[in-house]
């Protein structure tokens, strides 16, 4: 057993799934689940995501071996300095927020006698809660940790190891190289679902829309049914990198409706083929 | 069984997948196989897609009672005024062009003794070419037709009922409204899927993007391995309407995009609900 006592705050799809996945592979002992709704604390212990809930983070995280925050990032940014005093030493606190630079420069005002690495499982989905949590979210998906030059060795290897417990794949990343690669690779196409929708919304006849549907359509928009405050946080704390994947889009699609425009086919034909290079040369995990 | 001899112009994913249903179904009885390359037409013989093939359309559209044109649209608008002498009286000749006014209004070329149906089956995946038909690729899906006021009533109660016994759901739509519609569930999401890894195509360490990509990414760029010639084809053929709602996706980029840069949370938790409620509005067929 990795950590005799693991307390999650935030038990919804991502903190309810992580605690799932190590009572599973019995990496933790007792897990101690925080959430402020009633319904996400009784919902938690009936899944059998936790042992004990409560909504006091001080007491929650009081003898913790392992915390790990699966909040919302803003929230994460004012838990950091709130549990930092009620802490054991060589307690490992870690994280689940889609952004890294701002958790990790916040994650500074903790006592320097408890260990802080950074993470980002790449797992997940449109749905959020307690309810969408699965003991296998994470299987076959990529687990990303972003250690920084202070942070021990040992809890990099923890951490690893827990991740290939739960049948992740552990990347090592800087958190600032996190925070660009991401903005293109989900934030980008997030933002895009979401406008795309806007777009269509008004579309005339909107109601006779969905006869039009198809897979396309499907798999584009699947994420914009993602949880708003969530990802209004994602964008806003990767602001910088995210504007300039954004802007060379916005360039791009210039690009390619002056040939749609044109009627350039030999032109759109070549954008299109060297895009979808482009794509294969990206592959996937 | 509706039709005797059926001729299946062009029989990859789309025109392979019509041949194994419509047989599977008991509704044509025997299937000539038109291919340019003899490839394509040892594998359309080989999977059972086709009982003869040839490369010579006007043989294999003669003495057939329904014509299925499974082409790129660019080559279905050089067919449809090649085919029309060496057709029979009462032939049923439709087509599975993504678009419709231009086909349409091609089709007007055909004799009069003809029956012309424009069809959209609204299936199909990023895939191309006779390996990647399947019998049960329509079941479940919407099938556009899209009769004019010239159209004869009973062009369209025979390729409603076919498109039922394959499994699919027959809609109908005028031409022009189709494709306004289809610009923005299937058009714009594909150009917004080229755009997007054409700018990936641009970051920097594009090597280690792999490793960053989870469903987000790999849900929205999986049309961009589309055949570019197909779709070259059909925005090209769409232009006008694909205009019209790119214009008003760049409008809510736009908007989107300042929301970011200025930091204005609630206006963006505002505009992603907003977006969200729209996406869920519009629904899946």
């Amino acid at each position: 057993m990795l950590f005799p006592r693991a307390t999650i705050i935030g038990i919804g799809l991502i903190g309810g799934s992580f605690a799932l996945a190590t009572k599973r592979a019995g990496l933790v002992g007792e897990v101690i689940g925080v959430a402020r709704s009633e319904s996400t604390r009784s919902l938690a212990l009936q899944r059998g995501a936790a042992d004990r809930v409560t909504a006091d983070v001080a007491e929650a995280v009081r003898g913790a071996d392992l915390v790990y925050l699966a909040t919302p990032i803003s929230a994460i940014l004012s838990l950091l300095p709130q549990i930092g005093p009620h802490l054991a030493p060589a307690t490992l606190v870690t994280d689940a927020g889609s952004t890294k630079v701002e958790i990790v420069t916040a994650a500074r005002a903790l006592p320097s006698s408890v260990f802080f690495l950074g993470g980002h499982p790449m797992a997940g989905s449109e749905q959020a809660g307690i309810v969408a949590a699965r003991a296998d979210l994470f299987e076959g998906s990529t687990y990303l940790l972003t250690p920084t030059t202070d942070t021990p060795e040992e809890a990099v290897l923890r951490l690893a190891e827990l991740a290939r417990e739960i049948g992740a794949r552990p990347v090592l990343v800087d958190p600032e190289t996190h925070d660009r690669l991401v903005a293109v690779t989900s934030h980008l196409p997030h933002l895009l679902a979401w406008a795309l929708c806007a777009a269509a919304a008004e579309t005339n006849s909107l109601d006779r829309l969905s006869s039009f549907t198809a897979g396309a359509w499907r798999d584009t928009t699947r994420i914009a049914d993602s949880p708003e405050e969530v990802w209004a946080d994602i964008f806003l704390t990767n602001r910088e990198h995210l504007m300039a994947t954004a802007l060379r889009f916005s360039e791009r699609w210039g690009d390619l409706l002056r040939l749609v425009a044109l009627g350039d086919r030999e032109g759109l034909i070549a954008f299109l083929r060297d895009s979808r290079e482009a794509h294969r040369r990206i592959g996937e995990a």
